[in-house]
C-alpha cells in the first residue's frame, strides 16, 4: 500500500486525488494533507482520511484547525516548515505536489531531497527550477511522475523507456477560446471572454494561460526537463477536440498517442499507481461517437507567448523563472483590467529583455529571481 | 548483428524487409532466403545478399537456380524440407515468416521449435494454428513479433507489458471500398470493384478480404492469440483514413494509439529491431496536414464475415481453420465469377455449420482440416 502526502489537497488536483484514493482503498492511503485557505474542506478531509500530518499556510489557521479537530491525533503544522514536514517527514512513499504557484517549489524540492517519488502537478517546480529539481531527482533516484494530462500522455507513450529513440514530443493544445478569432481584435479581448475555456474547467490563472497559449509554453519547458529533450524536439500542435492528450514521434516514423475523455483523474491515477493501472469510474471514450479529430499548426504570430517560452528555455539559467513571474504579473494585470490581452506577451518580452539573466544554484535563488522580476516590473 | 531468414523474400513483405536490411547494414544481415515462383527476383537477391541457404518450392526451380548461380556458395534446397532448413538450420536469429497462405505454417512452426524469434507476417500461422504456435512459442521462450500494421500498433501500444491491464484491443479498419455502398447492391459487386482498395496496395486475396472485412476477422483471431485476450476483448472500429493503425484501451480509461503514414516498412522494421527503434527513410506523418481522423462502428449486417470470425474463435479447435479455408475458397470462386460477393460469407457459414469440429493437436492436423474443408465444399 502506497502512503501519500497530498500538498494542495483542497484544490482541483487534490480533491481528484482523494477521489482516486477512495476508489483504491487497498492500494493508497493518506498520511499527510496540506492546504491553504479552505479550512472547512481541509477539516472534512482530515476527519475522513486521518493523516498523521496536516500543514496549513498560516499559524492562525493551524490553531483554528487544531481547535476544531479537538483530540484527533493529526499533527498540525504551518508555514514553509510545515509544508516541508508534510512532504518529507510524514512517512509518505509519494508526494502529490499540487500546490499552485511558486509556493509549491520548496516542498517539491524537500520531497525530492527526502527521496520521495513525486506526482508533479505544480508547474513552477519544472518551469522555474527544472534544472535543480531534475538534477536532484536523478541524484536521489527519485521518480518525477507527471500529473498534467499532456505530460502523462507523453510519459505513457514512452512506455517507461525514456526518450532516447524519440524524434520529437508533440504536445496537443485545444487552442483556447481565441483559436479562430482574428488577431486584429486581440487588443479588445475582455477577461470575461478569456475566462471561457472550451474544454477544461480550471482556475483563472491557468484559463488565461490557455487563452494566450502560455500554458503550452510552460508545458514545453516542463516536457524539456521531465523527458530530457531539447526544446527543439518539443513541438505543439492544435487539436481542438482535446481527445488526444499528446503524442510521441519516434525516429522510425512511428507515432504513439494517448487518448481519452478529458478527465484529470486518469493522469493523476496513473501517476499514483504507476507502473500499474487500475480500474476506475472515469467515463469511457466512445471513439465511434467522436465527430472527428482535427489538427492544425499553431499561429505563432497570434500567440507570441509560445515562442517566448521557447526563447526563455534556450536562454536557460534564470530566464524561464523570469518568463513565469512576468506572465503571472501580466495575467494578474489583465484580469484587473490594467493591460490588454495582447500586452501580456509584451510585458513578458520586456522582462526577458530587461531583467539580467544568471545561473540558478538553489531554490532560494529561484525565489529571489521571482521576487526581483515582480519588483522590476513595478519600476518599468 | 541480427541474422535473418526471410521466408517469402520476393513478395511484398519480403522485398520491404530487404529494403530495411539495406538501410541498417550494421544491425541486420541475411542468412537465408526462401521464395516460390519468382526465380529472377530471387536470383538477384541471392547475388546481392549471399545467404547461406536458399529455399524454393520445387526441385526443378532449385536445379535452375543452382545452374544460374554457378559456383556461388549458397546452399539451394527445395520443398517443405527446404523451407524448414531455411527457417531452422540457417543460423538465423530471427525468421521473417512472410510466405502467404497455409504453406507458411510448417516453416513458422519449425522456426519456433528451433527457438528462433519470428517476425510474423503469415496470417495462417495464427488464424489456423494459433493455439499450437503460441503454446510452442511460450514453451520455447520464443518471441512472435507482429509485422501486420494493426498488430504492430497494438504491440507498440502495449509497450512490451503484455495485456494484463487491458480493457480491450481496438483494431482499426479502413472499411474497404464498400463502406458507404448500400447493402442492397452487394450481390452485384464485381471482382474489379472489389479489387480497388482505398489505402493499401496489396495482393488480390487480401484485397478481397479487405472488401468483405474478413481481413479484420482474421486479425481479430490473430490478436486473440498474439496478445492472449479473449475475442470479447478485441473490437474493430472503422477509421477510413488509415492513419491510426490500432489502439489499446486500458482498464483505467486511458487509450494508447499508434499512428503513421500507411507504410509497411515501419511495422516490419519494428519487428526486426525490437526493442530498439532505428532511423529510416519512411515519410513522416504531417499531422497538421491530415484533414481529420474519423471513426464509425462496423455495420455487421453488411459485413457478416467479421462476426463469422468471432464465432469461429469462440467455437475453437478446428473452426478458425475451417473459416480460413472456406474464405479462401469463397474468395477464389468470387474472383472466378462463380459466386457473388455476398455469397462468400454464405459459403463460410455453410462450412462452419457443416464441417465437424475437432481439436487440433499438430500442424499436420491443421493442414488436414484445410484440405478436408476444400473437399467438403466441392461436394456441397
Amino acid at each position: 500500500m502506497k502512503a501519500l502526502a497530498i500538498l494542495g489537497s483542497t484544490g482541483s488536483i487534490g480533491t481528484s486525488t482523494l477521489d482516486i484514493v477512495d476508489g483504491l482503498p487497498e492500494q493508497l492511503r493518506v498520511v499527510a494533507l496540506a492546504a491553504g485557505a479552505n479550512l472547512d474542506r481541509l477539516e472534512a478531509q482530515v476527519r475522513r482520511y486521518r493523516p498523521a500530518v496536516v500543514a496549513v499556510t498560516r499559524e492562525v489557521s493551524a490553531r483554528e484547525l487544531q481547535r476544531r479537530l479537538g483530540s484527533r491525533p493529526s499533527e498540525v503544522c504551518w508555514g514553509p516548515a510545515g509544508l516541508e514536514r508534510a512532504a518529507a517527514e510524514s512517512g509518505a512513499d509519494m508526494v502529490v505536489s499540487a500546490i499552485v504557484g511558486a509556493a509549491g517549489l520548496l516542498p517539491t524540492m524537500a520531497a525530492v531531497c527526502a527521496g520521495k517519488d513525486v506526482a508533479l502537478a505544480n508547474k513552477e517546480s519544472l518551469v522555474m527550477a527544472g534544472e535543480l529539481v531534475t538534477r536532484e531527482a536523478r541524484r536521489r533516484g527519485v521518480r518525477l511522475l507527471p500529473v498534467d494530462s499532456e505530460h502523462s500522455a507523453i510519459f505513457q507513450c514512452l512506455g517507461g523507456n525514456g526518450a532516447a529513440r524519440v524524434r520529437r514530443l508533440l504536445l496537443t493544445a485545444s487552442g483556447g477560446p481565441f483559436r479562430t478569432r482574428p488577431r486584429s481584435t486581440f487588443a479588445s479581448i475582455t477577461p470575461e471572454e478569456a475566462l471561457k475555456h472550451p474544454t477544461w474547467s480550471m482556475g483563472k490563472k491557468i484559463t488565461i494561460d490557455s487563452a494566450t497559449l502560455m500554458n503550452k509554453g510552460l508545458e514545453v519547458i516542463e516536457a524539456h526537463w521531465l523527458f530530457g529533450l531539447p526544446v527543439s524536439q518539443v513541438d505543439v500542435i492544435i487539436h481542438p477536440q482535446s481527445i488526444i492528450h499528446s503524442l510521441v514521434e519516434y525516429v522510425d516514423g512511428s507515432i504513439l498517442a494517448q487518448l481519452g475523455v478529458p478527465d484529470m483523474r486518469v493522469p493523476i491515477q496513473y501517476a499514483l499507481t504507476y507502473p500499474e493501472r487500475c480500474e476506475n469510474a472515469v467515463p469511457r471514450l466512445a471513439l465511434d461517437r467522436v465527430a472527428g479529430l482535427t489538427f492544425e499548426p499553431v499561429d505563432r504570430e497570434k500567440f507570441p507567448c509560445l515562442d517566448l517560452a521557447y526563447q526563455a528555455t534556450r536562454q536557460g539559467g534564470s530566464a524561464p523563472a523570469v518568463l513565469n513571474a512576468a506572465n503571472e504579473v501580466g495575467v494578474h494585470q489583465f484580469l484587473a483590467g490594467r493591460i490588454g490581452f495582447d500586452e501580456i506577451a509584451t510585458l513578458i518580452h520586456k522582462a526577458l529583455d530587461g531583467v539580467p539573466g544568471r545561473p540558478l544554484t538553489s531554490i532560494q535563488d529561484v525565489l529571489d529571481v521571482d521576487r526581483e522580476v515582480r519588483e522590476w516590473l513595478e519600476r518599468h
